[in-house]
């Protein structure tokens, strides 16, 4: 007997058919004998129609400004997954399993104040553990918590993954079933390149590195808490037939387990090939080479809330000053270039450059830290296939590499291969 | 300054445009100096959405069966009520009032245990009050509270009513006003007699009588208890200009005022013709004439919820039995003759006749307690038109006929015009 919290995304509670289907995957580990809560969010698009109509509600009339109350966003936008878990409650009931609701204040899931954006303070799972003991499965409505001024407080879009996890450490289960529309997490995109693997295990930091890099599978926040709290987490398919053979495998369910990276004993030099395209780069030519500059640029991007990625600093070919590159999603580069054009005067410099399209390639696996030669492979087998390297950056177990878009697909198979991830 | 609750139903607030206007009713309100709270329904549509999710989660796969856990149906179809909270609280911000939205539990609205049909038990309104103070609008979620349990209640179908009546009644509110898609209570329905009169005044007492008689103003539940606690309430449209002259009069806003009977200088001796379609009549014969007879009747029916209204007894023909004459809503009439059939042998009666397809007339007045020949003027006014009388109830201020539902347009204003109701 184990101590299971199941995740059931978006697309995995559609409609009732699919409620249905999550609640045969909930019998299915009751049956076998373990505690089971459920997190889940809202059915796919009621969250979009709720915040259409917030962002419609906060317009003052004839203005195309949009600042609204965050606290009154929570308190409409919450609901679409209290529904869920009501929703889903009643199929469990239906088939004969015992189960509730919880909205985050019941439980209660304690949050900070940033509405719209909150993170978890603490979670009470004293009520959740003793209803475990008379059998009763829990089934908790995501992405939200009560803040300290006892209002609903949302963790902010995805949420819904880390309030899995968080509900997991609190009422310390033995792992987290992260059910989705993806069987696991593959050494790289499967749509570019057919030979992705499914990993049986990577190690939270990778993960981390996965997630962060455009590995949509699991929202960073919740591999962060999962790391801190050794939270085992499981990725998995919602959509295969809940009674399928092996499903109900305890040790070894169908899909990829983020662990310690002690659990994994046999460790890859490289893991996975991520990447994020759509970015773009931008130069700053001839920066005054003194103190606070890098401030006096990054400061007022990150108060635009321009997320800048890759950055990159070189000597200036006059070699009295340096040039300045770095990376923002193709989208910010208009209100990144307003943003530079405003401080250009007090920071000092001379020409800003832009290209769009570019693509970032990313090479993950934590055996890195321990292995040289790793990024030399890399600039080899890309030189090889003729693709020019724009920027590099790296860290302890990732080296990113910037390049022109258009050679993104032939970048990721190249990569993929050079570190044998299409092999068994 | 005054202190106002203004409740707003579905069609009221089916979209943002509408609950716009809402909004601008509001505002009026606060900038005339007036403390407000709010009380709101779901968004039209969305409660029956929810509701059907609630029976379709609910039914056991291949079954029509439908039992479901009314404390999930509460938690599920409670959100409606939120959403449009919210929503509401954002438009008035957008429009420069200080508002925000309150759901039951954080007010709290205290209820009995009773899930999908509770009872308010207590309101604590300090709360509200103190935030008048400071001059904010509180928009609170209509037709819910929170049980012992500690789960979301709702109080049943259109609440709402009974909400915002009950939170007058807890702020010790001047007045509640309950804008709705008719702009008053009429002397009877105007579709039928064009000569119907919006009533500046009704009691309680009579108002209780024209909604369950079905005038479907307001809900019973909410007549009851402004009635109990005496907060004067005013029926008024929510279409119309927020801002056309006289609006914001406070002694005599457009609408009607249901209030205590005191309050009425000039009472009529009838002030209402209420009528009832699709009522079915259902005789029993020969009923043996000893106690417990009508209990084992009318027990039976009433556990199936079936909704028995007019009921008379007769000796019979024989002179030994007595006869027994009742009237159910027509759609009851298979459940009824069901329940009948089952309880036949015990109770012992001899024949069941069923008509259906009546109508039910009511004349209702409260100054009748002190007139003489108010019924008399009716049967003689429908003996007139040769409308035949199937059955009569009365009480202290209303008078029932059951007739033949072809006749109900007559009658209506055969009576509506023989009490001089169609008179200034």
């Amino acid at each position: 007997m184990a101590r299971i919290v199941m995740k059931f995304g978006g697309t995995s509670v559609a409609d009732i058919g699919r409620i249905r289907n999550v609640a045969r995957h909930v019998k299915r580990e009751v049956d076998a004998g373990h505690e089971v809560a459920v997190v889940v969010s809202a059915m796919a698009g009621k969250t979009n129609e709720l915040v259409g109509w917030v962002h419609e509600a906060s317009k003052a009339e004839g203005s195309n400004v949009n600042i609204y109350d965050a606290r009154e966003y929570d308190a409409v936008v919450a609901s679409g997954e209290q529904v869920t878990s009501g929703l889903l409650a009643l199929v469990l009931q239906s088939i004969g399993v015992d189960a509730r609701s919880w909205h985050g204040w019941q439980i209660p899931i304690r949050t900070d104040n940033a509405h719209g954006a909150a993170r978890i303070l603490d979670i009470d799972g004293t009520e959740l553990v003793r209803r475990f003991g008379l059998g009763q499965v829990a089934v908790i409505a995501g992405f939200q918590g009560i803040g300290p001024d006892n209002r609903v407080a949302t963790l902010g879009r995805g949420g819904s993954d880390t309030s899995a996890v968080a509900i997991a450490a609190a009422v310390k289960a033995d792992r987290c079933d992260i059910y989705t529309d993806v069987d696991g997490v593959y050494t790289t995109d499967p749509r570019i390149e057919p030979k992705a693997r499914r990993m049986a295990r990577i190690s939270f930091e990778e993960m981390l590195e996965m997630a962060s890099l455009g590995a949509k599978v699991l929202q960073v926040r919740s591999v962060e808490l999962a790391m801190v709290h050794k939270v085992r987490t499981f990725v998995r398919s919602s959509f295969e037939d809940p009674d399928a053979p092996g499903m109900g495998d305890f040790l070894n369910p169908p899909g990829t387990l983020i662990c310690d990276e002690d659990e994994i004993v046999e460790q890859q030099v490289v893991t996975g090939i991520a990447y994020a395209k759509d970015e773009a780069q931008i130069s700053l030519r001839r920066v005054a080479d003194r103190p606070g500059v890098a401030g006096g640029i990054f400061g007022p991007l990150a108060e635009a809330n321009i997320n800048v990625d890759m950055i990159v600093q070189n000597i200036s070919e006059d070699g009295k000053s340096t040039d300045m590159t770095f990376t923002v999603p193709s989208g910010d580069v208009a209100k990144a270039l307003a943003v530079l054009d405003r401080v250009r005067q007090t920071v000092g410099f001379d020409v800003v450059q832009h290209d769009e399209g570019m693509s970032k390639i990313s090479v993950i696996g934590i055996g890195m830290r321990s292995h040289a030669g790793v990024a030399a492979t890399a600039f080899k087998a890309l030189a090889e296939k003729s693709i020019n390297i724009r920027a590099i950056t790296t860290s302890e177990i990732k080296i990113s590499i910037l390049i022109d878009g258009p050679y993104t697909e032939l970048a990721v198979r190249t990569l993929h291969s050079v570190y044998g991830l299409d092999k068994q």
